[in-house]
């Protein structure tokens, strides 16, 4: 579909930004403002799309977003798990930030059989020696993993035996996966660094 | 210092990359696989920085990571907080992600007095009416906010009163702040939507 990793990166961003604005529609330059990508950037990424979402004013804001989703296949529903029902794991029982999104979390997973007894929620709990057999059951293709650092390896690998597609990853370290497994590394020190570098920079 | 949001977002992507390699030395092509950046890129985001990196065989690893490191101020020690303490902002308490890094975690917050006598930390924990105190006293720059959605607009207002700086939200919320307050927002919806266009798109 001739769309790099890079141009995916850009077009999501443009799509998150434009979900986060308040006008209706919203003028090629003030895209350029919020996103910090050049004008031949952003237009080079829009002619990709296909829909009607330019108008006089600018761009019409929920039709351009809809048609970003739309080229990036996000529009159909997907099932991801939590893998490591810990502190972190466990905040996704009651967790609310994947209402209204196409994804919905289909199960939980957890080593410790103390812990599937204590906890309770809307999603079924498993021990983890059951993957095998859930993960395709419910239709699973994302995983979100939790467990600490010195089993997070072992928990990718297993997940990616299990045809797990795409892993997003809190735990702080590199993960080495088989072609065909993408991963998303959620690191706080990155997002720390990407914020000291900003107001360090910026501000001048 | 001449370097936009973009800029910085791309040279501390490639500064990642960078620290996940083995090989001492990384030719030019090797660098522009791994980050999908192109090479005319790279090399212009490169010729803004100081110091000793290239080689016949192509950049050496460390002295790059480290010429973009102290390009974007980050070589010094900056302090942060966890702001919130229930399951996702405890899970902070024995989190390892920080170690060998320049943020130390100086203090946690919260509103619920019980929770802060049940829990025990490396680091001080305080009541959240605190913060106005304790935040200056510390040189507390940075803070991590763990709250539940429906407080967190409120607590960054609070954060940004108290001369925070920067903010990561995990809260799935779009937050509002005064110029000169930085966010960085880790939504796993972002996470799992990058995963799913990846997935989608690049599988062709």
């Amino acid at each position: 579909m001739g769309l790099s990793k890079v141009a995916i990166g850009r077009l999501l961003h443009i799509s998150r930004l434009l979900d986060q604005q308040e006008e209706p529609v919203i003028s090629s330059s003030v895209l350029e403002k919020i996103t910090g990508y050049t004008s031949d950037s952003i237009r080079k990424d829009i002619s990709l799309l296909e829909g009607d979402f330019s108008s006089n004013a600018g761009y019409k804001k929920e039709a351009l977003s809809l048609a970003i989703k739309e080229k990036l296949g996000l529009l159909r529903e997907r099932i991801c798990c939590i893998v490591g029902l810990g502190r972190l794991g466990s905040a996704f029982i009651d967790y609310k930030g994947l209402e209204g999104s196409f994804f919905k979390i289909g199960a939980g997973f957890d080593s410790n059989v103390n812990r599937l007894e204590i906890l309770q929620a809307d999603f079924p709990l498993y021990p983890t020696f059951k993957m095998k057999e859930v993960i395709p059951r419910l239709n699973i293709e994302y995983a979100v993993l939790c467990v600490p650092p010195g089993e997070a390896q072992k928990a990718a690998d297993k997940l990616a035996d299990c045809g797990i597609k795409g892993i997003v990853n809190y735990a702080p370290v590199a993960l080495h996966l088989p072609k065909g497994v993408q991963v998303e590394n959620l690191y706080v020190s990155d997002a720390l660094n990407s914020l000291a570098a900003r107001i360090e920079i910026l501000h001048d």
